[in-house]
């Protein structure tokens, strides 16, 4: 079949800074779906997006061609409304695990769909894998019994929503194309929006662990998130929140879980609970739930109730004790004065060296391996007080995680200014 | 083996806007050769220099890394000085078949390693396939005897010559990123420097049917090329020559051939007979030989004399009658007036139709296909005399050459103004 366009042609339009019309758009990526249009050829593309930018209307249309490169999910069938999160990935961010059963207990179904962690970001079904027994893989028939029931899945996202996107991302990886706001934009959104939530938060990190290092770059993904979000029927908003500084006291995958089920107790950070429970307001507004006392849920094992179900419905035992790393190895305050520098990358790069993280999506991870925080950011310490507790099964690899950890850890004479965790809102 | 850089920080500072260091160039170029970097990679890495170019030491880098991908070539052994010619390309442009007899009765070796055509332009090789017998692959022990003896050859650029530029080149044909002058210097350069030639002209051809449609552009990659070439140690000059209009009066593969055999009988047109002159004064002033009356040279039949010996040592027969195509059609002067138009453009795509040229590399040429002129650029015509004769093998393939060639063909009032031929000179 004769294709519609020439792929040469395209690359030279956005080459030369010009607008690529919604036809063009939806034929590039449909013929890259396809194999028409060659990786070698997509990445000359996604160079040239980054470097020239493309408008709200490119976006809106690269969005779009994403979403149509494959399926879509539907919760309409469900008795109740549906609403998710999304993060765009930090160190120690676990607030998928208490959020989801925290918001499902108030009767509003939460359809999480996770992916696996690469580099020094954890992913949230690499920390669920901790608890023995749970599987990511949940069949698109349990899945809807389960948000009936329950309430709250946390899933692997089947290989047919946005397969587009899929390629496309792995290709922006190697070709040093991922942080441009329109290819990170229409990359998270197309996933979402083919998810098929009425409702939807955005948590966007900011700060030295995060993909976006400024505000003001963070701020405008965040709208131009929003925007595709609204455009496409989605009711969207967005929290900008701080990622200077690892999110909570634990780093790695099962002791994320440890943390989590802390504040399923009523317990944990207060920077984890109050970033949890923002965004549980946020997602219970939309779905129609106003004044909710989520703190309260917290407290009184509500939330825990639910994390109960929705660890047993796929498959895993919430009363199995998790497995400790067979090496551990402890830091300590070399003086006295404050913590005033716990750096989230220099902390999440030394957590994937023990092997808590991948450096190629087909390696292993390990479950037990990461790092515990014993005193937080501010915190006035005493010469030969523990700091940190490094956790590995392969002790070799000690050396070139603290070769990391100790860029961004300091000890000062004043203590810091007091960190403000949520920066802004989009709502 | 643990690489010594990551690609990806390479494509990083060059998307940027960074420099690339040496070491950074030789690498990433080694390592595209070596199959470690990918196409895509490369594909990435080229629309970042395509659009925030290379400085000039980056340009004397890459090419020097492309030289050092593959083979190169000596001549010192040769008892004669060694002189090439390359030119950018242009319609009509079989300047190559008389220059280097013409230069090599002078007892200058001439070694013109050549490619095949791609696109509306026509390639050395094609056309001198059009002589019965003759061969464009020549071993190198045969290649320097036939340099010794006779002094021209016209051979296939063997395949270890600078095999980074053939990937490269392969590469940017297809991702929009091929008219960029650091690009197009350094793969023009590192194949002649690899060839060992000690003096080189380049023919940097100026208008539409050229690669290079202004002169401030192609006078600046001339710039580019003259400096790569010297710093090399290639002592080289260049002219830049008008593409407005194609040069002589025959085009495509036979066809060319009879008009250079008519240049080496001391006839053929005169724009192509100045260009040939011109060029061979350069090349035998630079392999020592001054004053040449190389006009004389081609009227007395010294210069045929070379041709002879040059097509018979490839196994060709100079005597041999060229085949003429079966289908033929006549384009008429519809007005009384002037040739006010003669596109190089419009009349290189439609010999092209015609079936003179391939649309891909692994496409076959027609010999026979091609486009004579009647009446040049400014020649006074009445109604009904004969512009053009269409050549082809396939008469089905004229009605859609006649839709190219008459967009560039105009008959008006006034006489155009004189053509400038030759427009400039690096020497």
């Amino acid at each position: 079949m004769a294709e519609k366009f020439d792929v040469v042609d395209i690359i030279r339009t956005k080459r030369d800074g010009g607008e690529l019309s919604t036809d063009e758009i939806r034929w590039v990526i449909d013929a890259y779906t396809r194999g028409v249009v060659g990786d070698e050829q997509m990445a000359a593309l996604n160079m040239a997006i980054f470097i020239r930018d493309m408008d709200r209307r490119e976006i809106v249309d690269w969005t779009q061609a994403m979403i149509d490169s494959g399926e879509t999910m539907n919760f309409d069938s469900l008795s109740k409304p549906t609403t998710d999160k999304h993060s765009t990935g930090g160190v120690g961010d676990k607030v998928t695990l208490p959020l989801g059963p925290l918001v499902s207990s108030y009767g509003v179904a939460v359809p999480q769909l996770s992916g696996r962690g690469l580099g020094h970001t954890g992913g949230t079904l690499d920390k669920l894998e901790a608890i023995p027994g749970w599987k990511a893989d949940v069949p698109n028939d349990l899945m809807m019994k389960i948000l009936e029931d329950s309430g709250a899945v946390v899933a692997a996202a089947g290989a047919g929503l946005a397969p587009a996107d899929k390629k496309i991302y792995a290709l922006r990886d190697i070709t040093a194309t991922v942080d441009c706001i329109p290819l990170i934009a229409s990359s998270i959104m197309s996933k979402k929006i083919a998810e098929g939530t009425s409702s939807l938060v955005l948590d966007v990190k900011v700060g030295t662990g995060a993909f976006m290092k400024e505000f003001d770059k963070a701020r405008q993904l965040a709208e131009t998130m929003v925007q595709l979000g609204r455009d496409a029927g989605v009711d969207t908003r967005a929290l900008l929140t701080d990622m200077n500084v690892p999110l909570g006291r634990k780093i790695g995958n099962g002791l994320e879980v440890e943390e989590s089920i802390e504040v399923l107790q009523g317990g944990g950070p207060a920077d984890l609970v109050e970033i949890t429970c923002e965004l549980a307001r946020h997602m219970l507004e939309m779905a129609g739930v106003h004044d909710a006392d989520v703190e309260e849920a917290l407290k009184d094992g509500r939330a825990m109730d639910s994390w109960r179900k929705m660890i047993k419905a796929q498959g895993g035992d919430p009363d199995a004790k998790l497995a400790r790393a067979p090496h551990t190895h402890e830091v300590f305050a070399d003086r006295d004065g404050f913590v005033s520098e716990l750096d989230a990358l220099a902390l999440g790069v030394g957590s994937w060296r023990l092997g808590a993280g991948r450096a190629r999506k087909e390696d292993p991870v390990q479950l037990t391996a990461g790092i515990e925080i014993h005193a937080g950011l501010g915190e006035k310490v005493t010469k030969g007080q523990k700091l940190l507790t490094l956790h590995t099964e392969t002790p070799d690899r000690f050396e070139r995680a603290l070769e990391s950890i100790n860029t961004g850890l300091k000890i000062g004479d004043e203590k810091p200014a007091e960190r403000k965790i949520i920066l802004d809102k989009i709502v």
